[in-house]
């Protein structure tokens, strides 16, 4: 109770407000995740009010490219109404999904983020697309239809950032809502996601058969399995230069995760395929903890290389500013 | 030949008797496992020496839950036999199961042991499950039933322990006897079983949505597909507070194996999600050999934990207590 | 550029000609690969020429054995001139085979060496194998057709190596050619290969029971997925005395990728089952170096191990003597 009273004191005071700590923390650009219906109305007043803290919004897809996603249905009127485009067939789909990239472009926004169960990218013919959505405006898409479409959308999201220059990130293996009841009790988000294997190098063929050598594009992969760092991603990234490697996410962003990370990633894909760090967290005063621990781990592990005469003094120190600030910046185009 | 005619000498002095070495190893409690069918008459004949040594009885059900394992026929009349209940259909089947576990319990039973290739744990209605069993009964049971019925029997025993209060042990991932002739040359167990990968995230969904969240259950799981440590099974030991994730097993009770499984659950799962060490070994005399293995390597986990300044000295004797016997008396509830 | 210059320079004096640098390097024997077709011209030359380089062609069949390789009919028509044989059936065409192998063994040849996408060796009757290569010479065989026929290949090659000998090699797991358009610009083999997971328990199960207590058999087994290494290969490797695990190829080649070579597989399958080193370069230049590497993490693990007092001087003087040189010698009948 003393360390909570400490903490709810120490949380009402002025140096403890969301801006005081940002500018405390020395953070250079903050980015939320919202949703493509998002109105960026937090956004708008930010800017309003004068305030020069960088806080870019983040475009999400989710919502409307998950077909059984509860509320698709309002999803998509939401979406109608807030791009002006009737969503009524595939067609319209994709048009008000690039209006709203494009809002969210004028807002500041250097990226999209996307989350799947499997790392499938098969596309769809427009034809096959536009049954698809037809079915789901009648509320009568399958599963099946469900993850066909996702895995389709993914593509599309390239292309889509091939044209606007959106750095997209995708977010791959996570099995949502493990316990039904759990779920229905205390809603998304809160420790019942579990990861499962994923397959990078048949899953994502279609999509880098496609734009995996488009200079214009930039795909940033997240993994929760480990097991994809040295048989899959480093393999990819070291071959495609559309792709890059994420940090180490969510159970793997932790002192044993970063060092495994560091081992299995960076022989094979190398440094400059990867993009720093960015911590991906809910808890905002939580920022500067992690990163300190990435940059003690990032140092930790060149210090290493260094003594063992694998890298020489100022081969470590262009490679820390990268890790701890270059590749993150150059990584999203800041 | 002088080695052999050495221990041979000694194997024949009463130092080495079997009760003399119990208590020259300073055992507290030894498990045997026990097919269903088992009267347990070495355990009755242990009771009726008066000797103290405590060794328990664990509840095996595999010969009978496996449709397809050698003799199943005989062994369902024996679970007749022992239980007085007739197992003609599903019913009976489960209510001479359940018998059997209590019987086992008045002869000091803690924990029931299960093993089965898969993590599957899809549910059969009582229909299907009759369904299926009469195939057995009638001998025309298929793989693919048994492989169903297996799944099913899996959750029923977690069903079952959340009634009497047995802790549950569920061993995956094994492919027995891999090399047939060998097998009909020298019998199972002799070092014919591989390992496959294990999906524990999605086999064990079904039970995990009915039963992970019930206090009364306890799961403990061990597995021979060390990529489940971190991207599965600490997950899942982090959210379902029914599992416990089992010591290194097999292959993995080694060296190497006890350091990558530190390393790997630990940050995740945390320590109290683990249950100590129970070496599952065939060889009496080599017990000590295997718990003094297990606990300096807890040691020199924790000894780099502390230099590290990851935990302070407390932390760390607290945990080597808790690593070398209490974890492993409160989860079996000794 | 001056870089440039000066390699130039160097190739063209004699002490850098290719039998130069061999005699400089201080190599014992060289394998290359050679197609199933190949008429050996190079290795014949050699011999003619009187050098004493040790020089030994390796049977590789892929470009016959998998069906849909790329001008397969034309390597059919030239197998038939090459082994006089003409073949016009699966029984004519496994005649050509031996009688190929048989000459690459005039030549030198101790090994075969071969890739497959997967570890399945079902093995088919030899009127399925003849029904799929007949659909093969009317060019009408599928994927799926190419798929199980080059399973049962696998297996055809461990009967054909148990009749004369040869050492087999088998890689597996890579997606040759991941991107299309890269593959029809630059060809083959230019870094476009990607590993995927594999299985090999499963997957060899069919010839490990038919051939992997059979003393007569060598298969040494080469993996770009390093979860098999203590899941799958050092138990089958611990188990089945026709098995010996390959050194870390491709991506694996590494620093780190030795260090987790060695610690995962070593304490299972026992130093004795792996074959020390063979870099599977096309980089003659860089023999030296590869092998340097590898002795000196070998020899950085084994002093790991005798300053944790794990193996005493002698073990780790004959170790090192094994994972430098005797082993490669012993694995290959060399």
């Amino acid at each position: 109770q003393a360390i909570y009273d400490q903490i709810a004191e120490q949380l009402a005071t002025a140096a403890f407000r969301p801006r005081a700590l940002y500018e405390r923390f020395n953070i250079e650009v903050l980015c939320t995740t919202d949703a493509a219906t998002d109105p960026l109305d937090a956004h708008q007043a930010i800017r309003a009010s004068g305030w020069t803290g960088r806080i870019l919004p983040t475009f999400r897809p989710d919502s409307v490219t998950d077909l059984l996603a509860p509320h698709w249905r309002d999803q998509i009127d939401l979406l109608s109404m807030r791009s002006g485009v009737d969503v009524v067939d595939y067609h319209s789909f994709i048009r008000a999904l690039e209006d709203r990239r494009t809002f969210f472009k004028t807002m500041g926004a250097v990226a999209t983020d996307q989350a799947a169960l499997t790392a499938q990218t098969s596309a769809l013919t427009e034809a096959e697309a536009d049954a698809i959505i037809q079915h789901a405006l009648r509320d009568s898409a399958t599963p099946e239809m469900a993850a066909r479409f996702s895995s389709h959308m993914i593509g599309e999201m390239a292309r889509m950032s091939i044209d606007d220059g959106l750095v997209m990130q995708l977010h791959v293996g996570s099995f949502r809502n493990h316990h039904p009841a759990f779920y229905e009790r205390f809603g998304p988000d809160k420790g019942a996601d579990m990861p499962i294997p994923t397959d990078f190098v048949q899953g994502l063929h279609p999509l880098l058969t496609r734009f995996g050598h488009d200079p214009r594009l930039r795909l940033i992969l997240f993994t929760l399995d480990e097991t994809t760092y040295s048989r899959e991603l480093a393999p990819l990234a070291g071959h495609y230069p559309a792709l890059k490697i994420g940090p180490p996410w969510w159970f793997y962003d932790s002192l044993n995760g970063i060092r495994r990370y560091f081992d299995q990633i960076m022989e094979t894909a190398g440094l400059y395929n990867t993009v720093g760090f960015n911590d991906d967290t809910r808890a905002f005063a939580s920022i500067p903890a992690r990163h300190d621990l990435w940059r003690r781990s990032a140092a930790d592990w060149l210090g290493g290389l260094y003594v063992r005469g694998v890298i020489d003094l100022t081969d470590a120190e262009a490679m820390i500013e990268a890790l701890s600030y270059g590749l993150a910046r150059q990584s999203y185009r800041l």
